[in-house]
């Protein structure tokens, strides 16, 4: 049976995946009888947060290995999966997707993607392959898809309601390059029908674990009608 | 009002807190509008793990630290708090109850026990304050318990069922410092009435993230019932 490969960017919600949204996911994934094969990029993490002051730790992470932890060791690189093995792609949040799969966090929309990850959702896209992305992670889709003929439906929340970060700024930064930006927030989900891409934004809103596990039970709910 | 205090080991299944169980917990908490403070113990981790291949890494990371990223930077120390400022504790399982919280891992009943996590269970007993420990966390609890005059009735799985590890012989060293083992496999719950400890087995067993999950909301249910 062919699983759902789910894209992770470390582990730790400043500088990697979003460990909260990881497991729901998987949890989600499980509990429909999804089975899913976790994957991360085999590079270095941009850099490493002390998550109890918020400041930088002289020290250096791999995305791979880090990642490994939130997939108690069954992780491929995604240097050494094909897409097309897979019937969808389901990407979590967390300032990873900003930090090590693409650089938003530092330089918005004009930053760089990392390239395995670019291959990946362009690949899948292409295919028409179903994309779950939580939170922060639609900015790497819009990266991704830049200059492209695809043009993807995509929420990272609502002004509508409190969020910790700058909904609008980063909405108007994936319609500067060719993505349609609609608002959404944590209990949302928002369906790209043309591209089979489902975005809901979880912790980009205020929001509670519960909160946040709405969101992605809904995600997924969405995604096995798709596949 | 006051909080539940979920004591993390670290973040990841080697060498730390199990990381499926710890979020799943933060989870069956809010679902039950139980409200949780994540602490853990500042102190140093016995070692790192490379989730990827097993194999111990040349570096060193702090409990707390790691803990923190399970936590989204709210964690508190052991040692700044007290036990008696909360309704319960509960204990997520993983490697790190047997390396960093006792050393269990390395010399089974006789290995030591970390002090602030000795204290803050004994209280908890003492005071007849609700406990959950799921998974190898039990061990911690028995270690706490030696040579006191509680006896505590306690499960890390169960012999009938698959399970990676040596249920048998953590069961048998557990009695030997004085608790009473007791078989339970992975959705069971184990509810120790004279001294308020539930414990459930997680992955000691063989078992899917929906299978852990059951178990802990079967404890969170019952802890519900104690507080």
């Amino acid at each position: 049976m062919k699983k759902v490969a789910v894209l992770l960017s470390g582990n730790g919600v400043y500088d990697g995946a979003e460990i909260h949204e990881s497991v729901l996911t998987l949890l989600a994934l499980d509990q429909n009888q999804i089975a899913y094969q976790c994957i991360a990029p085999n590079i270095a993490q941009h850099h490493v947060i002390d998550h109890t002051t918020g400041n930088e730790m002289d020290e250096s992470r791999n995305v791979l290995v880090e990642a490994a932890r939130i997939a108690r060791g069954d992780i491929k690189s995604t240097n050494e999966i094909n897409i097309s093995d897979y019937t969808a792609l389901v990407m979590p949040g967390g300032f990873g997707a900003a930090k090590n799969l693409s650089k938003w966090a530092f330089s918005g929309p004009e930053g760089a993607i990392e390239e395995s990850t670019k291959k990946l959702i362009l690949e899948a896209v292409s295919a028409k392959l179903p994309i779950v992305a939580m939170c922060m992670s639609p900015v790497v889709i819009a990266k991704a898809l830049k200059g492209s003929s695809f043009e993807a439906k995509l929420t990272v929340g609502s002004t509508k309601a409190k969020s910790p970060y700058e909904i609008e700024a980063i909405s108007q930064g994936m319609q500067k390059i060719g993505a349609e930006a609609v608002m959404k927030t944590v209990n949302e989900v928002l369906i790209d029908e043309n591209l089979n891409i489902i975005t809901t934004p979880c912790y980009m809103m205020e929001a509670s674990i519960s909160e946040i596990n709405q969101g992605i039970q809904e995600a997924i709910k969405a995604l096995k009608k798709l596949i």
